[in-house]
């Protein structure tokens, strides 16, 4: 099978975008990749960046068809611990059915499954039903520094209806899933001053407020004790979840096991109300990420502290705006600050939730490829974090994303033995037919 | 004068206990003294610790008097920054009526005064109106690591009425003032673990408890918005302010201004009904001395950390329980924890807090000694750090101890400059006459 020996072929290549030892070897990933396209008959180019090079691919552009972006990423993660590789990383290898190596599902499987797919399609019917662009970058695994400006200076060249991207998972073996949302992000960090120098708790403690003591008072004002936040405003404009959703994701198993088991934690603490699914996909949080004033050492040190700072983040959701939130939390934080210490706050950076209609026409197509792929019934999820590229392409490209991916829980990305199964390979080649049929229809 | 010889022969070594580059300076500092309280007629010993000598001289003991400690130290802090030293930190210099050198206030001035008040009294009259015991240690600032164990081994040796120490403050030029009060201490560390692992606050927020978030509403819950500490049994048996006291303090001045200026803080912050004074010396605390978890770097990061720490020390007055307290703040944060996490509490030191009446005999007579030594009015205060050498001579010896403090706000103690007024070493001369004539009427 050439698809499979493609993929092998294109795991063979060190592509570590972090490690410049593998500069070369990245370098020569993207070159045969480049090689790869241009033998299928598409116009292709190796665009240099600061970093690694963006590949741009396209097929004839047709007026009148839908034209559709195709994202993938070439570069890997490291590999170590190496220890714990049960063959070399960069060696693929086939047990049970699976091929295991670094970026077998994160994203060279996914990746050469499309390319495979488009093959097939233009060795059968020597076209496209679509107008394509390919997409490839080699600096996702370190926050595709360079792709943004790259779409900015390419804008007109990018233009397209809508992005496909397999790069996300599927809640499980043989269950087609379409993330039909992403939540938004919001950053900021307060600091609290109050004394001039650190003081002795034993001569002062009493008459002056703390620091530590009054920035844990603003972190915890930001909850209500069933964990609601408290932020006036911060719900407002926030979508309800719909009656389909709730149903479609109480369907999907027992979310609270699934949690527990995963993060070690005591009990789960949520939003009354909602299940823990709904709540890490379509509702809103504040979180503080990082506090700390005063003595770190072992041990007693009797002093009061002249700052403290705590760091919050707030994923958010349809149609809450970042900006505001923001606007939100720091009036919140001033306006119940003691007036015994001054506030620093400084915002970071934000991204708005992204929503795609799964029941729009892209949508359907989306859904209508996955059932065609898999059979059986689409899963339709949300997830919580934020991917940054989506956003790009919405701000830049003015276009949505339709997030297909081919990865299982236990395809271990980012981590030794990382792997990815053959027939999800396989699944992914069909896949890419099915939607772009769908797309032009 | 041979007094202001002695002092500075003995502030010119450079007796820095922390400094094993000094160990040499503060055994030769001890040697001297030695030799100075034989020369007085005194038996003299020179102890080997651990760390740095004890020395234990006395007069002739005779049954039916009372017995008097006089605890001093003759160890210095470092000098650290040199650059800001007006003229070198162990060569003694007079300007403007004062004696710059480091140790000239804390303690070589003080102790030297008492010596040469003793040294008097018996070229005068041959003995001394009280059986006298000096301990003088050279550890007191790296904490006393040895002087609790040698109290313990020389117990009888050591037994006494009461202990006299000049190592505290004035609350001005010229007036007598009696430190009657330290409050205690009691410390603990909580660390509050969640989750086994760090989270993505995108894939899991939302869903379970996050451990700075908890540990901030802790520490939160210690106080009321009006800073009043809200654990169940806290204030139970706290000692009311005498109306003396607060008449006495409220004569004192503007302790507002002076604390605002101390410290730099944008307002002061303190227990409505009290003083910022009776706050700082008379009633208890909760302080938070430091507080971490998760991210500590610049900009952000979205973790939920798997746990996070506090840790706090109460300041306690009479008559407070210092394990009492650990015990009460400990139920109370483990029934306050939310049950998705879980804590960890270690208890840290404890120490009661001091008071000696100043009205009892021993504290009219300490009255009576500054009276005599400065006129006009003696100011009756407390302070609000703990002393542990107080507590230790009560633990170990039994015994109360005066506090006749020499030093002057801007002595300088530990800091660069610190000086010493001559009339305050004269003052300090006389003050060790009267104290030891009132003591044994």
């Amino acid at each position: 099978m050439s698809a499979l020996d493609d993929l092998l072929t294109c795991l063979r290549f060190a592509s570590i975008s972090t490690d410049s030892k593998h500069r070369d070897d990245t370098r020569a990933c993207a070159d045969w990749l480049v090689a790869k396209l241009t033998s299928m008959g598409l116009t292709t180019a190796l665009h240099e960046t600061p970093g690694h090079p963006v590949i741009v691919a396209k097929n004839k552009h047709i007026a009148g068809r839908r034209t559709v972006l195709l994202y993938g990423h070439y570069d890997v993660q490291p590999v170590e611990p190496l220890a714990e590789w049960l063959s070399p990383p960069f060696e693929p290898t086939i047990r049970d059915g699976r091929i295991y190596c670094r970026g077998a599902t994160d994203n060279k499987g996914q990746l050469i499954a499309h390319v495979s797919g488009l093959a097939e399609t233009l060795a059968q019917h020597g076209d496209l039903p679509v107008n394509l662009t390919i997409l490839f970058e080699g600096e996702e695994e370190i926050g595709s520094p360079n792709l943004k400006p790259f779409l900015e200076a390419h804008r007109d060249e990018l233009a397209c209806d809508l992005v496909a991207i397999s790069d996300t998972g599927m809640v499980g073996a043989g269950i087609g899933t379409f993330t039909y949302g992403l939540r938004g992000i919001a950053c900021m960090e307060v600091k609290v001053y109050g004394p001039t120098i650190d003081l002795h708790s034993g001569i002062f403690g009493g008459a002056v407020a703390n620091p530590v003591t009054m920035a844990a008072r603003l972190v915890a004002s930001l909850h209500d004790d069933a964990g609601r936040v408290q932020i006036p405003g911060f719900y407002d404009g926030v979508r309800d979840l719909q009656e389909w959703e709730r149903t479609a994701w109480a369907s999907l198993g027992d979310g609270d096991a699934e949690t527990l088991a995963l993060t070690g934690a005591p009990a789960l603490f949520h939003e009354a109300g909602y299940t823990e699914r709904e709540c890490r996909w379509a509702r809103p949080t504040a979180e503080v990420n990082g506090i700390g004033g005063g003595y770190q050492g072992e041990g007693s040190k009797t002093v009061i502290a002249r700052e403290a700072f705590f760091k919050l983040s707030f994923r958010l959701v349809p149609d809450q705006n970042p900006e505001r939130i923001l606007d939100l939390a720091s009036a919140y934080l001033r306006e119940r600050a003691n007036p015994a210490v001054r506030l620093e706050i400084k915002r970071g950076h934000t991204g708005s939730a992204y929503l795609v209609d799964p029941h729009s026409s892209h949508g359907q197509a989306a859904q209508r490829a996955l059932k065609a792929t898999f059979g059986g019934q689409v899963a339709l999820i949300r997830e919580g974090g934020s991917i940054p590229i989506v956003q790009a392409f919405k701000d830049v490209l003015n276009a949505d994303t339709l997030l297909l991916g081919l990865a299982l829980p236990d395809c271990q990305a980012h981590a030794p033995n990382e792997n990815f199964p053959i027939a999800n390979f396989e699944a992914g080649i069909r896949l890419n037919q099915a939607l772009l049929k769908e797309l032009a229809a």
